[in-house]
């Protein structure tokens, strides 16, 4: 075993963290402390899994998944996380469009968790709906443990919302961790959120306010830039100037992504539908207007068509740090010339930085799993002491 | 290890049963001996689920699901009793509204068994069809297991049929055995089990038809309840008279939920579609008659409309025994001002009771499990005591 | 253990194979110790089931099936073998009309795989294009694996491509092997595989392909019969024939299911598309030509419909040796006043061999199984050897 798995496991210990039989929501809802410990297990699941050791904590169980939106990559990450943790993955398939409340999502939870360990949720269409169903969903499983109903308390994990994407931006801090070589390593650094255009609509908000949301915490320099009228969730912006003030960071709001990128360490170029647009949309989605709909999507998208300038391309990445600033992108991302005509990135750029996305996006099942076994396991540390003195391996 | 645990496993070793390699398809072609068999390995499985201990009883093996109807009740049961078991689960999903007969499902029936211990169907729509289905699906395993095709011959469980749904009845069996004891207990008890008006249309037959034809073998006064035109299947009814003779209890079918619910210490409100209107509309089907299927619902709904004071409402449940009636539902029950403006149970008498309905929802997985093990263990009793005495914790 | 398994391994021993880390794409890839190789583990694993002993091989892991066309029995076959050797399925589903090439598929390999030891892929539906599709997948992880992406490089495997169908046509193998006594005893026999009508279009080459290509390496006698149009493609035809001369067998192209059959040991009538059509389909798909597919459907079947003679019927099956050979399809057959009005096979003919054709599919997950096995051990031989020696039960 290397040491870097026990190290990992040491600096753990000294963590004071209180994830069991709670859910995982909003990264900010989370202490550094607990942000730290989910990175550090998420890293021991990394290391145990190249090793070949299994790190297989459940003799049984049922992980759910609910995809209230098409998803391929954290589809997958999920039923990986949820396999090597040694659950079986049951996925409820509602119809899409619908949102449920009251009643029908109160019985509809407790039924599916008779003999479940953990509920992983995508609610991100509707804008004011996803996070609030999933808390929906949590209290109905605490009524439902506390009344005697269910055996055990599911921990709800947020696959992303209408105003968070823990499960992608954690993966993309251990992206940093590994790139720059510590957490502590962050501070200072330079991080650009910025707004790129894209020929396609709608996309939602949670990277981008999920990026802002947790890389204020680490004392890093935040820029966010987009066209007026590209607005983000007010409240999410408002918290990340706080936090990074409470952290020794920066922030700041820029109107062009030549700004954004001037100097910066990190690019993360992606584009996002306006606030105010998800706003609309969710209530014509609300009154099921397909025709404002599609006036909606046909207004955004001339919107959208005169900022194709905001692609990152070669000339902009060299007013970057030493020109060689680090690329990120949740992924799939809109590469001019490859996916699409014009894009979110040059050709070029994307291809420099094409394995280093993939690797960005390896980290995410070992940070679902992470999330899981810290929200199931009333004494974590101990528990991986055992996975890694019992040694088994994970192929025969 | 709880009292409980070893003294149902004692009470097990008493019943005489004959479960192995057969098919579970209709509550009342089981003995007394066997239903009791299934509520004991239930209750067992359910207390060891609760103390942390795992009944994960398969190293590896496939479970097959067939859902010629919509579900995620009996979806989210089957596929934890699967996966607690230590089943793998493979769904077969086919056109849902087509009948297969003859070859192909003798064919499909060898194709998806060649690994797997058990096969579960739920095929609701047709009246004459679906049971007969689970039996054509028996026959073909037999066939291949007698032929050498198979290695295993998997057990067929019905998931709900045309006629029965014995997994939830045998939930509700067990809800009745929590709530009054035992199954002695239930001697002399009167149940109610009536229609209840719905704004919905073609709801199966299977709960009140599974209802009558099992608790009329406990002793128990069996109401049934319905508006002029509703009738149940008559062979059904017949045999549900019959058994309440043998067995000491009494049955009657009275024209209100008034005169059912007076003095009953259970209630079961519930729609469903007479007899005669699922025979129509199985005839439809079958020639896809879509004109014809859209006047039959109009013609029913207008029917149902002239039946809405069959509501379960608080003043008719002053009429129960105490005005304490045990109220219960399949779920999900159409509750008026919640899930439609008025339906099958009043909002408060629902909220009374809503909780309960969720306990007696949470033993059907449990119910399934035991159906299961009971139909692949040539020795059940011997394997329960194996897992009671090597004791494995369910999570690591 | 029976004697069989310890001298199938024996067997296995003794050949030398280089599976490890590799796709399995077109069994003429593969030599014919790794041939051999498939079959014996195949009955290795059959034995086992059959013994009731397990061959799980591993703790976690997934596996991941794309199936861009249909599929029943081989979606089954896949789930049953990962379920056998310990592994997750998780199911990609994708548009399945949809042709991705590029980052698109280079990027979606590396996202599904960060868990992954396997993907099975069916891509049936366009020629040119199904093989050339696994290959892309296969260079995608063979680079995320090179460059650090991936921590294990997963196999790809072949389940049915425009080209071939390895694991039906494996699976065919094992049922002569058993029928005839060893691979050795197919020396000189003459199999006759030949078109036959079908009331539908469009069904794909790789069968008929798959099997001239593999049993022209076992010393038969290849006779290859279709009405004149119904060619397959040239270069596999070219290669079965230069297979048959090197491995001392006979290769034959003949006009009359008559010709065919007369003698032959095995017959395997199995309508398809021809050749041209399937090209013209393909581009006619690519260019989304709806009237043009339709035309073509057209014109097809009134071509099909010029050769309904081509029937196995007993005076057919009359003409092979002593009028008792094996007939073999890959299932569904069509069947003649069972499945359509006229078809492939004549009732009598598919009833006197229906069981058998049961047994030759259920080779499948076993091929399956093996294949899977032998592309991720090291060293499989030592691997099975631990598995007869745990002696585990794989019911408790």
């Amino acid at each position: 075993m290397s040491n870097t798995i026990q190290q990992n496991l040491e600096l753990l210990k000294q963590l004071n963290t209180n994830f069991y039989n709670r859910d995982f929501l909003l990264s900010w809802e989370q202490t550094i402390d607990e942000i730290k410990a989910v990175t550090l297990v998420a890293d021991l699941f990394k290391d145990l899994h190249k090793a070949g050791v299994s790190f297989k904590s459940f003799d049984t169980g049922l992980a759910i998944s609910m995809f209230r939106d098409k998803s391929t990559r954290t589809r997958f990450s999920f039923a990986s996380a949820v396999n090597a943790l040694g659950l079986g993955l049951s996925e409820l398939d509602e119809e899409k469009s619908q949102i449920a409340h009251g009643e029908t999502v109160r019985e509809t939870a407790n039924m599916i968790s008779f003999l479940a360990e953990t509920i992983g949720i995508r609610d991100d269409m509707f804008l004011g709906e996803g996070n609030k169903y999933m808390r929906e969903v949590g209290a109905a499983v605490q009524e439902g443990f506390e009344k005697g109903v269910l055996h055990r308390r599911p921990s709800i994990v947020n696959l992303q919302c209408d105003i968070d994407h823990p499960t992608q931006v954690l993966a993309d801090l251990m992206q940093l961790k590994n790139v720059f070589g510590s957490l502590e390593n962050l501070r200072g650094k330079k991080i650009a959120m910025t707004w790129a255009y894209s020929p396609s609509y709608g996309k939602p908000l949670s990277v981008p306010q999920g990026i802002i949301g947790l890389m204020s915490r680490f004392g890093m320099n935040v820029s966010l830039a987009y066209p007026q009228g590209y607005e983000l969730i007010p409240e999410v912006v408002e918290l990340a100037k706080k936090q990074s003030t409470t952290n020794g960071g920066k922030f700041e709001v820029v109107g062009s992504m030549e700004d954004a990128f001037t100097n910066a360490d990190i690019v993360y170029p992606k584009s996002w539908a306006p606030y105010h647009v998800m706003q609309r949309r969710t209530e014509l989605l609300n009154k099921n207007d397909k025709t404002g709909l599609i006036e909606l999507e046909k207004e955004c998208l001339t919107n959208n068509a005169n900022h194709k300038n905001w692609e990152c391309d070669e000339p902009k990445m060299r007013l970057t740090a030493k020109g060689e600033a680090l690329y990120m992108h949740c992924l799939p991302a809109d590469i001019s010339g490859v996916s699409c005509a014009q894009g979110e990135v040059s050709k070029n750029v994307f291809e420099k930085y094409r394995l280093a996305t993939y690797t960005e996006a390896g980290y995410k099942p070992f940070i679902i799993a992470a999330i899981i076994f810290l929200t199931r396991m009333s004494n974590p540390y101990e528990k991986i002491q055992q996975i890694i003195n019992r040694n088994t391996n994970r192929i025969m």
